[in-house]
Parts: C-alpha cells; structure tokens; sequence
C-alpha cells in the first residue's frame, strides 16, 4: 500500500491523476497529494453589510450588520467563512477580531479532523458563537473543497428537497409593508415579525394583499401565556403556520411547555436555543427547534442539533442573521432535512460580497460546487 | 459555472486531471466525471465465517456464523458489505436473501443520497436490520471511494484516538480460559462473558494470569436486581470496568434504572438497544449503550446514535457479532468517538475474505484507504 501512495503522490505532484491498476480501480484516484509540510493559516477582515431596508425587529432597528469574513488557506485551497453580529447579540468586530487572533490551525497537520479541531476552538473561550462559527464555515469550505464535494453530498442529503424559505416583512407602515409584501412576489411564504401593539395592523395589512402562509416570530415579545394562546389561536385563523419564540428566553420552560400543550400552532424555539445543550433542555416545551449557524458555533453543532432533533421527534427550522451568501450558503446543506427554512438574510443585504446559494421560485437552490458552495463576486 | 464544469466533464473523460485556473484553484479537480448514465447494481452471495474457537454465551454454543456478503458496483468502482446473523437473532441467509432482492439500488442516479437511499431501504420491510447493515455498509464503502475519502474523514474524526479493542475470553473450562487468556497477550483489554454458574470461577480464572481491566457482559443473564448490585460490587474490586446488558431486554426499564443509580460501574445497554429510538428510550435507565452495525441497520444509523448518545450524556460502546474485516472495518470509522471499543469480531474467524481495520498492540486501527478501508484478501 505505501508503495502505491508513493507513487501517487510522486506523479499527483506533477498536476497528472491516473487511474490506479488492478484492485485500486475500485478507488478513485486522489487529484493531487499534499504537501507533507502544508499548515492552515487563518485571515480575517471585517465587512459591514448594508441593508436593504431598515430593519425593525422587537427590540431594535438598524441599517448595517457588522461582520467578520475569514479565508482558511491550506496547500493553495482556501476556505471562506463569516462571522454576522447583529449588535444586541452582543458580539463586535473588536471582539471577534480578538476571539480570532487566539486560534492557531498551524498546529494540525490537516483541515479534516473537524470533531477535534473545533472543539479545541469552542474551548478557547466561553460564548463568541459567531466567531466560532466564522473558524467551524471556513473549515467546512475547505474541507468541502479539498474532497471535491459539496457538504450536502458529504452530509448524505439530496439538494433539490431543500423547502422554500420565508421571506421576512419588517414591521413598517401599512403603507411600506404592502410595497413590501409586493417585491416579495418569488416568496412563497412570508415571516412577520410581531410582538408590538400594531401586529393585527402587520397581520391584516398582509391579508389584505396576498394569502399567502405566514410564520410568525414573536422575537420573546409576549407576556402572559393566555394571552399568547389566544393570539396564536387568531393568527392560526389567518393563514399562520408556526410561531417562533413567543416568550422571552428567561421565561420558565414550565410556561413554553403550557403554551405548546395547547397551542394549534408548532411553538419554535429561537432565541432559547443557541447550541446543542439547549435542543436537549427544550425537549418537551416546545415542538421544535431553529437552528442558527450564528448561535451553534457553525456547521459541525448544528448538524448535530439537526441529527438530536430529528431523533427526539423535534420539528427544525433553519434560520439565520443578516448575513452574506457565505454564511447562508454554509446553512443551506442542511435545509434538505428541515420543515421551514428561513435563509432570506443574503437577500435582505446589497452588497453582497459572496454568490452561492441563492432563492430560485422561493425555493432554497444550493450551489453544485464543492464545499460550501460559494465563489466571490467579480 | 456551466461552462467550467463542461470543461472539466471533457478533460476529466480523458481520464486526465488539470489544475483549474484563476478563482478555481480554489476547488481540488474532480478526477474524473460520472458517467451520465451509471446506476447502482447490488449483488450477494452467502458466506459462512468459521469460528476459531467454539463461542459460547449465556443461551448458545456455535462454531460458524452464517453471514451474506454483498457488493454494490457504480460506474467502474464497487463498494463491499456484510450480514452476519448469529442463529439467535433470527436473521438467515435465506431471510437476508429475500430481503436484498426487493432492494432496487438501479433507481437512484447517484448512491450520494445516503439519507433518502437508506430510509428507502428501511421501509422495504420491519427488521432485517443486518441485511439492511449489508446495504448500507456496502453503499458507504462506494462512497467513500468515491470521494477518495476514508469514512473517518468523512465524519471528522481523527482515527489516532480509536481505543483499545476488548478481546472476548468465552466460557470454557479453566485450562481453557487460561490458555484463551494467554494468547490474548496482545489485547490491553479482556472481555468476559457472563450469567452462567461459573461466573466467579471464570473472572478468578482470569485474575490467576493476568490483571488486565476487564469488561463483563452479562448478556441479559441476570433475574434479581439486588444480586445483580452484589455481584457488580464484587466485579469491581476484580477490576473490572464496565457491565454489559445485566438483564433480559424485556426488563422494566425501571429495574435497569434502579442498578444504574447505584452501580459502582457503568452499565451498558446491549441487547435493550437496537436503533436510534431505543438510545432515547433508554435515556435515563443505563450509563451507555452498545453500538453495532448489524443492529443499528448499519452505519448511518449508527453514527446518529453515537451523535444522540453523546448529545445526551451517555457512555457509547461499539461493538460487533462475530464477522468479517469488512464489518469490522466499516464501525472501526467511529471508533475515535467510543468509550469503549469492542471490535474483536473478526479475530475471532479463520476465514477472513477481507483486509482492512487491524487490531495493533491492542488498539484499533484503521486502514487509511478510501471508504471503510478494506480490499479482498489475495
């Protein structure tokens, strides 16, 4: 054996593959070796999204998301990556930048050992999920890239059973929401934000332009949990199809579990599921789960949250930040096995470094190509 | 994009690769693109392993394991996999037959889609789960050579951090097991089997050559749970380590509760824990479970479990039946995420058709090659 790989890596050096005689035909032969000496180094540099519109959700409105895009280099292939920090998530630039300058990929002799490698960032410190992640979707990228595969085919999924995403509709004027819901033609279902005093204004005014479904994010703006049941017990009358966060994360799991014994809607956890420990903690209280890849560290976690889920009977929604196409393109190998997906932040940006995934009929299309699916925009 | 990949379908049918130019550097050349038309074919053919020592556990005695093997070819490469049914698990040669004839694998274009591919193969029939483990260890093999990938890479993991492999000492007379024990000089770790009168003659047979830690299975053969809590008490200060499957699988989960809370030992689910759904079941009731591919439908179920288990806390074994290298080397991919490794199955046969996974200084360890890592011996 060790003659064969010799000899591979002899003649893969030279830019030539051959098929491998005998026995190994029945292995594909590897493009080109690596370089025994090849290290990852890691780069990073922030980027400021802008926004199409403002954007208003529960507690805040802004105009930009401050990001962090990172690039993984490792024998002339590189990964790309992205950190998305809205700012009431807490993370910055700044401490993103220094969450970074403390991981060091030199020290593993390869890119694929991904169990080891982002646990050893995860331990670096406490919290910084969207740096975490910026490492976890540069690593995928290029692991991806080095297989040759895209992560849906590494991931076993087929592609073309990703669902339609939702398409958010800010809180606005009446006037403004129904220009709104007009661009969003593709969309075949729309997400409203609610859990302020005008949401049967947001509600009706929609109604009053499209039937289409709804999701509904409360974003942890309810109250009292009589209250949220009977104003899911409206929305359902209006063509809402699931509830997303309706109590503040610090709410006693104890009143999410009462509001989903009785709720006619699925009850989605958003904000009370950041990571992995958290998909098991809600087991019971809720009927499922939205996964982040800002929240999960990544990839790697949120494909384990993906596979706990689906095995406790959950329900999964795969959401996102205002974020470019990397960061979305990353998320959507999972959207084959999730019932809602709601990958609209690369569309609620212009100026969009990255294409990849992209939103054909409403309908998440990921990219063929391999790894994440991405290539800069000339 | 398309015109790149008509590019590279052209070349790459040339059966030579080239380096992309410009921005697609970034991605590694396909070796060589599939043919448009390439289905999967499945074939099989019965083989019987034999037994170098007659295996007895609590209910049986046997000197050869009736096992399937099974090949499935795509366009020019073919991946291996195997059934091994142990009489008392109630699959055959026959039943395995019937059932790998109603697998229709020429219906899918490409055998990526392992998710849709295996649910497909699942809902043929209840059971059959080591004729579907011989489909499914078959199609990651393809896979894996496919991609040029190992499946320890495919996953993450890093196959240095495999464990030592228990090696299973049977039931015999003291000559015998001392003799047995001998010539397990290589193996850091000794399994016994358990639930018959002779259990402390066979644990002080044992400790009268060797102080190896050992692991016991008691293979569903202890009644009473009080008797059960003495003899665990006793089993560690012999050193052993962990227990195996006190009770009959029928056994009130409350009873396997009521041992696990006050065991001074990890207790392990074994023949309580089939499939995915059982970890959750036995959530709560044992320390751990034992993973095995003939179980679990093979090894994309077997990897959610692990991923399940360890999301929930609990302990993972894997294990094996007596079986092939090519069994073998398809769980060895998991191996670097267990607590315990209990991979001896193809020590224990004659006539192994298959290199792959070996056993060195007691450790496990896997073959680096594409796939599961396993060709026909010569």
């Amino acid at each position: 054996m060790t003659d064969r790989r010799d000899f591979f890596k002899s003649t893969a050096l030279l830019g030539a593959c051959v098929l491998a005689p005998g026995l190994d035909l029945q292995v594909r032969p590897r493009p080109r070796a690596r370089s025994p000496k090849a290290r990852m180094t890691l780069t990073y540099k922030p980027f400021t999204a802008t926004l199409r519109h403002v954007f208003t959700i529960a507690m805040s409105s802004r105009t930009t998301t401050p990001e962090m895009l990172t690039e993984i280099a490792y024998d002339g292939v590189v990964g790309y990556g992205e950190a998305s920090m809205p700012p009431y998530l807490g993370e910055t630039q700044e401490s993103c930048a220094a969450f970074l300058a403390k991981v060091d990929l030199g020290k593993y002799a390869h890119p694929f050992e991904l169990e080891t490698i982002l646990a050893d960032v995860d331990a670096i410190a406490p919290g910084n999920s969207a740096a975490k992640a910026a490492v976890d979707i540069a690593l995928h990228d290029l692991v991806g890239r080095l297989m040759g595969q895209p992560w849906y085919n590494i991931w076993g999924f087929n592609p073309t059973k990703a669902p339609y995403t939702s398409f958010t509709i800010g809180i606005d004027t009446p006037d403004v929401v129904r220009k709104k819901v007009q661009e969003a033609a593709e969309y075949k279902v729309l997400k409203v934000k609610l859990g302020r005093e005008n949401d049967h204004e947001m509600i009706e005014t929609i109604r009053s332009v499209t039937d289409k479904p709804l999701t509904a994010d409360a974003n942890q703006g309810w109250k009292d949990r009589q209250k949220a049941l009977d104003e899911i017990a409206w929305l359902k009358e209006k063509n809402v199809v699931v509830v997303e966060q309706p109590f503040s994360k610090e709410t006693p799991l104890a009143d999410f579990a009462w509001l989903t014994e009785r709720s006619p809607l699925p009850i989605i956890a958003d904000e009370s599921c950041q990571r992995l420990q958290d998909v098991k903690k809600l087991y019971g209280a809720v009927t499922g789960v939205n996964i982040k890849l800002m929240k999960s560290t990544g990839m790697r976690e949120a494909h384990k949250m993906l596979v706990l889920a689906r095995s406790l009977g959950m329900k999964v929604m795969l959401g996102c930040m205002t974020e470019t196409s990397c960061a979305i393109s990353a998320a959507s190998h999972l959207a084959p096995m999730v019932d809602w997906a709601d990958l609209d932040g690369a569309l609620l940006i212009s100026n969009d470094p990255f294409v990849g995934t992209t939103v054909v009929d409403g309908k998440v299309t990921v990219s063929t190509t391999p790894g994440i699916g991405v290539a800069k925009r000339a």
